[in-house]
């Protein structure tokens, strides 16, 4: 079966899906967003582009940006990046304090929020907000081929009103001195980030270095942030995603998931509903069609 | 390179290694196996076999043990077990009760000590325990093609002797109602099933039906067994392990590690000396080096 | 009003209350009881001794021996107890593992199950259970002037049967050295100690060493063991318990409430339906309209 | 022996000492404090007062002052105010967060410090922090019967420098709802009340009120406060501190305690080396002393 048909299937079921999960609703630009909708799209080796639903309308990519913010953090600050975050799976929710406190202030890993606001930390360095979240742009329309990719300014702003639970985190990081930058000039950066608007056709072809597709960063490099996006880019539910779709993901909590299929395909795929652990409901679903009737999965 | 030269290769730096971890200490069994040793095996898809170093020495298997009893434990349940045990990593150390309190008793994944001690529970039955060990010897003798695998009695006896952190595990999953034989019974069983005593030349061929290089089990299942032992198979150190193996693993703290190449190879490994986390020093090195030198991480 | 005037009214008004908590049903015998039985009973200053209700009717004392069994290990090791255990409240509940893990195996005081576990061990020493057994009911018959004081069989008996929780905690505690006897030993004493039968007339006698109305062990450690009854005596509700009550006080899951008004009064109060916390429901506010009414809390 | 001569004794006692803890040195101000001082107060019911040591010069109250912070913020809401703070011991330290993720923001006690910011915020109300602290500083200065006791601003500066772990805590708090004003605010409060500075001689006179000494607040209120500050005043050396001195008090992290004997005395006692726990070393040693030679414990 050719993957356009195996696609056009996969957003057909889920477009007959009631059970769709929960829309975010902490915000009122995510709350508004219409549950109803999918996107599909998926990069070959071939270099072409396969696509199917909702592929064409932007969303809100939160923290699938984490991904991009490490491969710069990565690139400006090498493997000295692991002194500030580790690499293993916290077993807890996104948002945890806990191992914070006993931990001494170095997070589990970078897609959890605190080692992602470290990870930005990281990225940021010294240079001003602006600086960094341009460069962040520059790499992401460089990597997705399309200048049409922005930040949602609305987004943003109530995520910085209503971000108490990140700047608790911050503000601990800080306490601990695993922050170079105040904390709220770290977490301006990381709430803009989060607010970048990518359809799945542009999230699919910005991931393609991550398949190998495309040659923006080291190849040694792309394997350690896959091997983070499987264990740990699920945040609590990571070990549930390898097992049932077999592939490295990252998850966004507006219901995005970028998924890579080493050296064969760079995947994205979009439907709001999100499960309890925040992870889009239809996305994890589809992926875990796709793999099957695809036979992309990693493990065998 | 050939795989013959790149392993005889590992097996030299190996060898000129002084900083080797330390052996398990808990049973004198352990405490006196040779923290010099060190052996490599590797089953390809050819159908041949490489290996390099004390490969034909037997060591105690211990926890890898748990990937051959999870297998079995679908066998006889499918999807029923995952209703006694979840599949996600725990972020805490292989024998910590921590998650059992909060959690009602239903352990994380089936490699740390509480959920193994539950799928052998399953994998046992209403049996006794000799009927279950006999069956595991058997799928271990047929996987590997050697009737010389045995139980190591006085391991087994020592293990039970001072095995009270596991009996606390048995006695709170019991507690829980997740454990369906009295907790010396299963404890019988895991015990013994720890106490394998295999080389490293057997565990790699015993290993291929992960490797899909030999069929005894359904490919889904192959590849949901291979998606654990990445994300959990080395406890709190599963991140690490996939971030620089880049292959699912299962690691004993006898030194043994096996590792997966879907498609490509079965590899087992063994050092004795351990991390503080209880995982090879050596056999992870080793690893490393060898997915390094061969392109085969399942991340790109 | 005289005490016996304020005891009558209390024992009235409890008798028209409809929300009585529920019965410990964990063991039929406990399960078996009836919940609309109350019973309470002050020993003065002065020798004399006022009782209402069911006052006569025995009961499991439970969780109140571990302050008898605490008296009788000071005495046999004195202050080298505290090497063992510890004087803090837990701040979780009585029969919580996670700080034994944490804290390498020393319970936080000697009122939760793990240290109380520990408390008895160390009073048990390397004597057979039974002379322990023998020792303890010898200082209760004595301390209440009352040779009827048995221990319950068949109580004893359903405590060993569906103790694993227990169980796990002597394990744990074993297998971090802090268990000189082997668990199913240190146990045994355990349930035996926990299933003594005793009316709140006998109890309210014994306590009087504890009030300074009677003299058997020195008053620095009577003073001490107040301060833990205080501040650990009902587990995760110790707190509330002196918020309301103003006494140190120990609660046992059969329904029983030891309390101490130093240098005024050994009071001893009883009625089966438990708080969520497995306090007694009437006895704490049973208690709490009495130190209002006399005037009794030792915080002025 | 006559108390005056008891107070003369523990001082030269203090003075000898040389094991005296370490200063506080989160913040310049405190790290400054000569650590060889040594003061003690104490109020008697038949209004005289005894003192000794270094009894007249001015500290930093710290954490003392969530007491007084206490009885306004009770004296406001009544006991609305437990809706949002409980009344147990944390069994953790004095900063720790962890209970605040499980717990759904709701601190275990007025004491610690997630519990004594939200007092603080009940207390303050809709009103500027200007008010209240004037509020908090005339209810201190007519307790102590002296109008010479003022917030130390530059403390209060460093405090709210370096406080991120506090921002931490309140931001947290009010991600769960349990912060009625921006942080910011609430914090500038609670940085302020902490700065305040008053030496043992007036600190003793202040405490009156909680030994029934001085008619400030109802009876019933007092014994609570005083319950309060027996489970939950010393963090997580509470029970030590009940065990061994056997009276309510507040530590403060400047070194200052504030101990009461309910219908016999306000004690007040200073010295700036801290336990690992963060209360005063030899102010406990002395309140052990004092309360051994004086028979003032209330547990017998």
């Amino acid at each position: 079966m050719s993957l356009s048909t195996i696609l056009g299937e996969i957003a057909q079921e889920m477009a007959a899906r009631t059970d769709r999960g929960q829309v975010a609703d902490y915000i009122p630009q995510l709350a508004a967003v219409d549950p109803d909708q999918f996107g599909i799209s998926v990069c070959l080796a071939d270099g072409t582009q396969q696509s199917a639903g909702d592929s064409a309308t932007p969303f809100s990519i939160q923290s699938i940006s984490k991904v991009f913010a490490l491969a710069l953090a990565l690139g400006r600050l090498g493997d000295q990046l692991w002194s500030r975050v580790r690499r293993e799976p916290s077993g807890l929710a996104f948002n945890s304090i806990l191992q914070l406190e006993s931990e001494q202030g170095i997070p589990r890993n970078p897609f959890v929020n605190a080692g992602a606001i470290v990870t930005t930390d990281a990225a940021l360095g010294q240079r001003p907000p602006k600086e960094y979240l341009a460069e962040l742009l520059t790499f992401l329309r460089s990597a997705a081929g399309d200048e049409d990719i922005h930040i949602d300014r609305a987004v943003a702003r109530s995520e910085t009103e209503t971000g108490h639970r990140n700047f608790a985190l911050a503000h601990f990081l800080k306490a601990h001195g695993n922050l170079t930058n105040p904390p709220e000039l770290t977490l301006g950066a990381y709430f803009h980030q989060c607010a970048i608007a990518m359809s799945v056709e542009q999230l699919a072809r910005a991931g393609r270095f991550l398949a190998g597709l495309q040659h923006l960063i080291a190849r040694e490099r792309v394997r350690r942030i896959n091997a983070l996006m499987l264990t740990c880019g699920h945040y609590d539910a990571s070990g549930d995603f390898a097992f049932r779709v077999g592939l490295p993901g990252k998850s966004g909590v507006g219901g995005g998931i970028l998924a890579i299929a080493p050296g064969k395909a760079s995947i994205a795929v979009w439907s709001p509903g999100l499960t309890q652990q925040g992870n889009s409901r239809l996305g994890t679903e589809a992926l875990e069609l796709l793999t099957r009737r695809t036979g992309w999965s990693i493990f065998g």
